[in-house]
């Protein structure tokens, strides 16, 4: 396709300086005849000329580049985006930066990368981080004064705004439909259980649910593992060993849910006629399983679109007084019931009776 | 945090000057002295200064960009990347990418966005371009010399390496595999089949396998939808009231086997009893059904892996020779059957025996 078009090929062509075809490109070209004007872009769009977004942020100090980051507390090493969860969000906020003119930059991040040198060097102008904890990479973080909204994150700042669910409330609503079902023997299924991660508050809301209902909690009928399916496979085979008492069961996210209800039918358990499963998300696939996994729902695509829409409030506020700091509240996103069929109603609340079990 | 750390800042610390720091910071310090040097470089880490990429893309003509690319063909407008096909490859490239010093910029792109002058803008080292049919997007694209390679397409163009796999041989092993089971009424469900799509060479293939067994093929059993859980949903509907003769489905997408095995549950029809479904993709969730989807696997990963290695290389070439014009063969990855439980053998091909249908 042979070499790039520069300013002074537009020039020789329309028979001026390049001088002046810089000042139309720029909008600076007042004592232009709108003839030459007209000509030079006319002649840009013939041959192709397009202005170096690079070259022109450093005049600007605006890259039109926001960047998204999800820190690795899992281990996942490759598969970041591949959790639906992110991915539903990541689409919500790609589509509102391309209608706003932005271009999104994604990063999966290890704690020990770097990530204000990506920063930096690129020049973001905004950032949203998913997911963080209180830790070295949110101290990082907060080095920086590039706008950043945070979603997911118990982080006590008010540096940056967060915008979450109501974790403790949703596992609780989870955790209060089983009881109001008749249930009494229920397990929790979780990930890791972090100070100040959505996990504990997830797990603060269901002990609040049996204390309500004057149900004792019993140790062993929490089950930590990991975020995955995987692990809520796992967990199936222990549940059903070790605490066949259970009817109910209150997970915390969705995955772990789908991973569970796999393991029990894998063992002919079934669901909702043995044991009652609850999830926590309302991903899209809830609805692809039989039975359609009744589940806590929280506004995923608003997450994104809250996210980018707020810091393009923040970039713009910015560019106006980037002294100015502001102080945040957490936007605090509803969550709510999503009844489908994978809980039962039980007249003996300790009792099961299906067989072999 | 305060304005930005300059060169000046640096140099004013240390007691030297600018120019002194750019010469260290650019590696042509060869004349200053070693303990210059490392006052420069501690200074630089503490205060943390940062290149700024933008302005040295402009010197170096590298802007360690990879932009992805994926045009909208199907009206989803945000959920792009939700869609898990896409968010796999998605992942294995962005992690190869930070390995090796690139960030990656997504785009979704309708077909009257102009994506060639984001591209220029950017200053991309590289595109990579998944699912793009022989239209004006892709003519588009042709114009322009930043290396590319492209995922899922059948343009012929020879310019860019294209990276997919066997459709027209993945859906006759699907159709094979029942016709291997005993079934002789197979229908086949598909998206929108499209001159050189992706659609026709698996419409194709199961055309084929029907052929080589001797079985007319009858059109009213092929069903043309959407790639999509709600096509497969609705089609289910179709198939059990036009055509209840059916004893086995070739689907053309894990999605659209998705909602047909859900819309088939909602009408007791059961799978695999009633009826036999093989998807296509071996989505990651094929496995959290029950019963599992039996289908066709395709190395989702390995086309981001492939495609962002190839790329790496292709862009090196093109750094030491911008002129050289490569040719490039399909690079064509084996597809395989996954047996799960949504299968089963029927004895009498064409008969139906379950209850009610």
């Amino acid at each position: 396709m042979g070499r790039k078009v520069t300013l002074k090929d537009i020039a020789d062509r329309v028979g001026v300086s390049t001088a002046t075809v810089s000042y139309v490109l720029n909008g600076k070209e007042q004592y232009i005849s709108q003839e030459i004007k007209e000509r030079i872009f006319a002649a840009v769009k013939e041959m192709g000329y397009y202005t170096n977004m690079n070259a022109k942020s450093l005049v600007s100090r605006r890259s039109r580049l926001i960047g998204i980051v999800v820190p690795q507390t899992e281990g996942r090493e490759t598969q970041l985006f591949a959790n639906n969860f992110y991915s539903e969000i990541l689409s919500n906020v790609e589509y509102i930066a391309r209608n706003n003119g932005y271009q999104i930059i994604i990063s999966g991040m290890d704690l020990n990368d770097n990530y204000l040198r990506i920063a930096h060097e690129r020049g973001l102008d905004g950032i949203i981080a998913i997911g963080i904890y209180q830790n070295e990479f949110f101290d990082q973080l907060e080095k920086t004064d590039i706008p950043m909204v945070i979603i997911d994150s118990y982080c006590r700042s008010g540096k940056y705004l967060n915008i979450r669910i109501d974790d403790e409330e949703g596992s609780y609503t989870a955790a209060k439909h089983l009881i109001d079902k008749g249930h009494r023997n229920i397990g929790f299924l979780c990930g890791h259980i972090q100070e100040n991660g959505v996990m504990q508050k997830r797990y603060i809301g269901y002990r609040r649910a049996l204390a309500e209902a004057g149900i004792e909690l019993d140790e062993r009928f929490v089950f930590e593992g990991t975020v995955g399916y995987h692990s809520g496979l796992e967990l199936s085979e222990r549940i059903a060993k070790e605490q066949p008492q259970l009817t109910g069961v209150v997970c915390s996210a969705d995955i772990l849910a789908i991973g569970l209800m796999k393991g029990l039918a894998q063992q002919n358990i079934r669901v909702p006629e043995d044991i009652s499963v609850i999830g926590f998300d309302d991903l899209e696939i809830c609805q692809y399983l039989s039975p359609g996994l009744t589940t806590i729902r929280q506004q995923i695509a608003s997450k994104g679109q809250i996210a980018m829409e707020k810091l393009l409030q923040a970039i713009d506020r910015h560019l106006n007084d980037p002294e100015e700091e502001e102080k945040f509240e957490d936007v605090v996103l509803p969550v709510e019931l999503i009844e489908r069929d994978s809980v039962r109603e039980v007249k003996n609340g300790s009792g099961v009776t299906a067989p072999g079990r």
